[in-house]
């Protein structure tokens, strides 16, 4: 199985392929992709959607995963990143993708085996199940290598639902 | 001139079409594109998308125009509507229409000339200015009107900016 982690946002979104095979991950690419603030939203989403395009087109996984988004505060931030978050959907949406979506507590729950681990907890953990030399950098491909083994965590057991 | 509102939304995105021609309005279409919470996210975005393309195809709009989008309190709601809107605002990008975006205010100043104008002062007024027989319904395709005779108004005089 081959899953495609998103961490959405506008002005940098985050992705992380990985191979899940015999209970082994292998991370195929990691990455982000950025779009300008000098650039008219629009047209930033488009960059997004056409990146994501790009990954669909060259690694063809089976799936994709995002995180379910809680705000506390900033709501201009919430419909910034839901904007991206829904371009990101739409592109699996078009191809019959199917979408798992997990909490943060879920993703650290895969990761770490505790729901409430700090960051630098998810990301050593990460580091150690992916076999990589070094953290992922930026955060934002961290996070969505993260939620991919989130899925192939939770997703073979049925316990994944689809995106709302 | 030929303006598309769009009044963004998950469940429903109410549009509406507006010729604007020698300070006159004629409205061409309006309605909304709805979709089902039974159908999974991706999938919903997926009917908005070839809803909002559809539009561009039959109509060719020169520009379209959306709401700026605030939320005082529920963050999750911002979220779906903020991926509706960036899927309305990736089929504008992608077909290079221009886009507007205007506050709440602008666009009661634009309909009623008073930025805290009632609804009803607003579709009364929308009424009258499109030469309608009775308010367009849904409210939504009425708040989609509302935006685009916006447009219209400020539009021409350089004081509208671009989706940020």
């Amino acid at each position: 199985m081959r899953v495609l982690g998103i961490d959405p946002g506008t002005a940098i979104m985050g992705f992380g392929l990985i191979d899940y095979q015999n209970s082994k991950h292998k991370p195929l690419a990691y990455g982000a992709i950025r779009t300008s603030k000098d650039d008219k939203t629009e047209d930033r989403l488009k960059q997004l959607f056409h990146g994501v395009n790009r990954l669909l087109d060259e690694y063809k996984p089976d799936v994709m995963a995002v995180e379910e988004l809680f705000f506390n505060r900033n709501t201009t931030t919430a419909i910034t990143v839901g904007q991206a978050r829904g371009v990101a959907l739409l592109a699996a949406g078009l191809r019959e993708i199917p979408v798992g979506e997990y909490t943060p507590l879920q993703v650290k729950q895969a990761v770490v085996g505790y729901g409430r681990a700090e960051k630098h907890q998810v990301q050593y953990m990460l580091t150690k199940i992916l076999g990589l030399q070094e953290t992922p950098k930026p955060d934002d491909a961290a996070d969505a290598l993260a939620i991919a083994v989130c899925y192939c965590q939770f997703g073979g057991k049925g316990s994944w639902r689809s995106a709302k």
